[in-house]
């Protein structure tokens, strides 16, 4: 783990040295308990018949405010108001923002989240049912980074960075955690991780708890939008030029820093799925699974048939990181089909 | 219990006298154990707020097959295999065919499946992906029931009859048993489990389980099909005129002797629900639950939402009894929104 990183994030105050390890997950874990819910572990017969392996589908779908990010902003917003914070701000293609909008309400503080123009009105509407005040800014991370900024210093609010704090980094790995505990109760073992990427945490976080299980984290990202397989050939994060994608929550255009030090020596793989590959994930997340998956969920199911495909890996997590998804979205697709 | 439905159940020999008894259900529980899945139990904070009350969804969506049904159908059909059974038959509107198939298929028996002519694709699809053969006879239960009798003499089968088999009624009472530990062990408690009624094998193994935990058991029945309610009115089962409904899970046109026996004293409630609601519970379920539910689901579903909103529950459990639906009922239903 890069130092630089470590001082790049945008908690208060400093951040213990050990916090991204797996001894922080663990605590993070216990921290987290009575506050997220264990989501299940869906197995389907007919997706393990289509991947030809087992999946274990982690259905972080189905997890308070519809994503796993309730995790990390949970955990990052929880140690702020310890410190005795006045309020946060954070920016998010929108899981984030709903994640934090109903972690500070949990903790008593106000929020300001800032969205880009192009954000799923629903998700818009979940932040604002939570209590926390919308600031819409472009359509670039740049733009929101800065607006974010701006509201921090004018307010005097706490940023929590959705790519750049270790917490929400932790946070999101106790997803990973806690899948592997329970293929583990199951009596399976997992090969490989996949999971979709879009600023990095949630990649971050599964690779700082799989690698201590011998489990290959493979990164599943838009065609349309590359930025992990361009931060990995350039050696550092880049912005690429994002293409439009129907999978709203991986639309950053540039992976964080601290996830992409955590991340590149750690990555076993990156696979990247094109739009009818996104929605073909969806309707087979339906379809063969029963759950409702948001475009970025389904990118990294759609990964994981794929790379199940290749025949190296018998069991198979995947992380279903969301389902908030328009309904209209599913109406539009199904009709398509 | 009545010992006249005992002696009228499907399954050779005699019954145990005390088969269907809270005891029995248990043993039921450990012989199915290694056969089904645990399904989890969903929360949804949305759906709470939109019933008024806390509401735990038993997924059996997620089951194996697709629906509860492979719980009744496996403790059948075992038992029939260690009877030395040559092969199973059955009638069905769906899930109990693929049920019985998978059960079939798991203790080596042929089976042949009785299905109507108006059954769901999908469903007759997964009954022969099963290995079964498939019959398609008319539309009403009588002929349905008159052609698995025919096939059973000709052929030697034993009939695992998906209302009148008391093991298929304990088996479907573990759905709900394994619901009441799951809240349990989530620190809560039922007032009340509102599930879809169609034959009445679920309803009658529910109030099994219910009756000792204080648990008021609430029928849900498609108001175009009201054959629980007219049973009730009636004080014995009787054939409805059937309308057409979109809930192809509960078309059958007359409660069973057997379940109506156990259901007529114990139940709380049957709540009827017009197809417009029916549609209603599958969007509800879509968008707050994020799992995707069959018709027959969505109907129990609606009534919970209906029966949370007279105020007189607030732990609800909803059993969502299965998930084969066809993606383009999904598709015309939200295209009509």
């Amino acid at each position: 783990m890069s130092m630089s990183a470590m001082t790049t994030n945008g908690t208060p105050g400093s951040a213990p040295a050990g916090l991204l390890s797996h001894e922080w997950i663990e605590r993070a874990q216990r921290r987290l308990a009575r506050h997220v819910l264990r989501t299940p572990v869906v197995r389907s017969d007919d997706l393990d018949r289509l991947a030809g392996a087992r999946l274990w589908l982690k259905a972080e779908n189905l997890q308070r405010g519809g994503s796993f990010k309730l995790r990390g902003a949970l955990l990052a917003v929880g140690e702020l108001r310890d410190r005795g914070s006045s309020g946060v701000a954070a920016h998010s293609t929108g899981n984030h923002a709903i994640a934090v909008a109903l972690a500070a309400r949990e903790y008593g503080l106000p929020a300001i989240l800032v969205l880009p123009g192009d954000v799923l009105p629903a998700k818009a509407a979940r932040v604002r049912e939570a209590g926390a005040e919308v600031l819409i800014v472009g359509t670039g991370l740049a733009e929101r980074t800065a607006a974010v900024d701006e509201v921090a210093l004018t307010r005097g609010f706490d940023v929590v960075d959705p790519y750049q704090n270790p917490f929400v980094v932790a946070g999101q790995g106790t997803a990973t955690a806690e899948l592997l505990t329970q293929v583990h109760s199951a009596g399976g073992r997992l090969d490989a991780l996949v999971l979709p990427v879009g600023g990095g945490s949630a990649v971050a976080g599964a690779c700082l708890v799989a690698a201590r299980h011998g489990v290959a984290v493979v990164a599943a990202e838009p065609a349309a939008v590359p930025a992990l397989t361009a931060a990995l050939a350039a050696g550092e994060p880049v912005t690429v030029p994002g293409l439009p994608t129907v999978a709203d929550g991986l639309r950053p255009d540039r992976i964080g820093r601290l996830p992409f030090d955590v991340v590149r020596s750690a990555l076993h793989e990156v696979i990247q799925v094109d739009e009818a590959g996104i929605v073909a994930g969806m309707r087979m997340a339906l379809d063969a699974a029963r759950l409702v998956v948001e475009p970025a969920a389904a990118c990294g199911l759609a990964a994981a048939v794929q790379f199940a495909a290749a025949g190296q890996a018998r069991d198979i997590g995947v992380l279903l990181t969301g389902g908030n998804v328009d309904l209209n979205l599913i109406s539009t697709i199904l009709a398509e089909a």
